[in-house]
């Protein structure tokens, strides 16, 4: 365990202008500096008598310059979020005031808390498993329902329970094999060997289960990829705008929400979609382009959707099986795979003739007939989407695995127990068996953090921003 | 007066992802919308029992679905900072939830907050006077030692005192004039002519002095204007970089600090610098062109210092007279003038050799010798804008006038007073008078919001921020 001797502060709120910023102080130190830096508005308070959970109002004086006036929030040991004795002040929201109260709390003994120190910090003193912490930076990262559903339920516990009493049951087991090979030369069984392989079972399918729920974690966390594919001026390009305009006009609804790459995401009903532009799939000698074009290649096979685009007075039935034909070897792609993936949209129906007849392109599979430029039908295809995405209609209170990490460990404990299984059909010794539950033991502790490494920590929390 | 039945709400820190956000709601349904969205981890607490200045952890549930965890300080009128009920949510930082809240407390019966309408409610409710609601933006604006410390010295009455001790003078002798103006046919004289000319005179002086402040408060708000002039490839931008660059190496440290047009600004010892480069000042006919040619002229013109570039290697003395000389036709300004404003920086230091004699510039002005390439007296460059600025020295204590709408409200009272005095010399009649005073209370009381229009007040509020 690493000791907490620092007292840490930092900013917690974004940077940038704004009306109020707030300034976290977690550690032995932290009413100790509060009393040096903050006078209260009622004078006669001293510091001893600061109440848990109480806002107290005053200034903050560096010598006889006034910094702020300023709200300071007080929170006492245990009952924290880092457990730790905690003190937020609320200053002005100017990037000046914020710099001269981090000078003042550092010079008064504090340090800069490092990326992710406060929640590691809740998390070293049993405020919370080490899935609910990670789980904390991806609450903030959520931008839609259903991303900020799974992340919430893994701060709540999610399956930390479910992995923490899996664990427990093993190495109960796992004790008794020991036990045994202390008796070696008496031939006992502590552990029976019959109910030993039921819970093995059990808990593999139990992981099989979660390492299931990352394929769609995945997808939640990091959007549904779409590849966008058709001829030059299909309108692939006005489609894309025609669909995030209408985003754009919903995002601009909420105050500052950034918006990383708003070009190619789109959410709908709260599904994010990642759309791929395959304008750079095509053959080049060129080797930096034709780098690309793999990257590109390889996205598309991880596509849920080709939404392939075309314009009916310009490609006819089969014409478009043609055009289909080309993209798939383009790809490399079977034609089980197209068959699944591929949708169909027939673009520009605001130009079509009444009496043109759609009905032709029945054998190529479903098409959709939509007008990108007079965005009609874009609803239908946005439920196709949904539908096509394979998370419509997930149940909100399943526990999902949205984290890489939990995946692999997960998949490390299976394969553990995996060797373990296959050890006890081939008879091998019980200080075997033992090295692979116990390697099991050690994968799923990861996840939760019932076991832990220095090295797995850092990495951890230096995803965090500074302040969490 | 305008009414305040609304209760309103908005996001109080920047918008942006970071570890918390916080939401602000004030009004009379204030602790009815808590009480709807917000469900204490103390299940037993109801609304009525939330204590003043006090802090409650618990969820926001929007139906079945957890929001977040928040905390929720509560503020009961008329403590609060607008003086109504106050709430503050602390949520996690991330746009989606900040946007879901925000949703969830405008069903519930609040509106979005304009900006700068809590501070238009705290100054409505008498919680703080117009120039003190104006510091407000200004404490937040501020980005340095000096135009912070004017701020919050306006924050905290400034000369607001002052303002309305003159105004009530006045005010006592305005009502005696017109008590004569209603006994008129009897001659009598309630208010002493010579007692009324010595206070008038007595305001006037303060005007003025708090006039010329602005001088300097205009200088602090908005930077001292350098102008950089000097022929091509004497190394302007090598030193505008140089200057700059370490200044960057600051900036870097204050996390987040916005730092708009860095390119041409710069702090020195907590004074802000504004530099006007000339290479956009030659003589043109494009019509467009020289639009903003003229518009560089006017800088220059306001410029407290033009920081004259030259290549000892380049320019003999009588050189450097003839491009003074050209420089001062191209800005058309007087002998007078360019004396008081010109610098001369002689560059290139690190290029010279070692008995090269640059005493022979010494008829020209003062030199300084810097090499902008190695940074060298750079320092005594700094010291010496700084010196010519008017800044330095200045009484850190005495009330600076940094608003222009103020400065306006003051010219406005001076032309008053000075109708008023000359109207005395002339014997104009009492009426005459009493209206001359009356303008004169009237721009004073515009200053600390003693009287307003709604105009008024929506001009100066709309340039703050949302959730102001």
């Amino acid at each position: 365990m690493i000791l907490q001797t620092d007292t840490i502060c930092a900013l917690i709120t974004p940077p940038g202008r704004g009306t109020v910023g707030v300034i976290r102080i977690s550690g032995m130190k932290t009413f100790e500096i509060i009393s040096k830096i903050f006078t209260p508005a009622n004078k006669t308070l001293s510091t001893s008598e600061l109440e848990h959970q109480r806002i107290y109002f005053g200034k903050i004086v560096d010598k006889n310059d006034l910094i702020d006036e300023v709200l300071v929030s007080i929170f006492k040991s245990p009952a924290t979020y880092t457990g730790e004795d905690v003190a937020e002040i609320s200053c002005h929201g100017s990037g000046y005031i914020r710099q001269r109260i981090l000078q003042l709390i550092m010079q008064s003994g504090a340090v800069m808390a490092k990326p992710g120190e406060f929640t590691m910090r809740a998390y070293l003193n049993g405020k919370m498993d080490l899935a609910q912490a990670e789980a904390v930076a991806d609450i903030i990262e959520a931008e839609n329902c259903i991303s900020h559903h799974a992340a919430m339920q893994q701060m709540r516990g999610g399956y930390s329970e479910e992995i923490k009493s899996l664990r427990d049951q093993l190495i109960k087991f796992a004790a008794l094999i020991e036990l045994e090979l202390d008796f070696s030369e008496e031939d006992v069984e502590f552990a029976s060997r019959a109910e030993l392989k039921t819970l093995v079972l059990n808990v593999q399918s139990k992981i099989e289960h979660l390492l299931k729920s990352f394929e769609l974690g995945n997808v939640l966390k990091n959007g549904v990829p779409v590849v966008i594919a058709g001829k030059p001026n299909v309108g692939k390009s006005t489609l894309l705008n025609a669909l995030l305009n209408e985003e754009r006009a919903i995002v601009s609804d909420i105050a500052g929400t950034p918006r990383d790459n708003i070009e190619d995401e789109l959410n709908v009903d709260g599904i994010r979609f990642r759309f791929i532009d395959t304008a750079g799939i095509r053959k080049t000698d060129d080797a930096i382009e034709s780098i690309g074009v793999k990257r590109t290649f390889a996205k598309a096979n991880e596509a849920k959707t080709i939404l392939f685009l075309f314009d009916p007075m310009e490609s006819s039935p089969a014409d478009l099986k043609n055009e289909i034909l080309q993209l798939q070897n383009e790809l490399g792609i079977s034609d089980n795979e197209l068959q699944k993936k591929v949708l169909f949209v027939a673009n520009k129906s605001d130009a079509l003739s009444t009496n043109f007849d759609m009905h032709s392109y029945d054998k190529c599979g479903v098409v959709i007939l939509i007008s990108a430029k007079n965005k009609s039908n874009l609803n239908l295809l946005k439920e196709t989407l949904i539908e096509r995405s394979g998370i419509d209609g997930v149940a909100l209170n399943e526990s999902v695995v949205t984290n890489a990490r939990h995946a692999i460990s997960l998949s490390q404990a299976k394969s553990a127990l995996d060797l373990f299984l296959q050890g006890m059909e081939d008879g091998i010794s019980n200080d075997l068996l033992s090295t692979h539950i116990r390697d099991a033991i050690y994968s799923l502790g990861e996840i939760t953090g019932q076991v832990s490494t220095e090295d797995l920590l850092d990495y951890i929390f230096s995803q965090f921003c500074i302040g969490k």
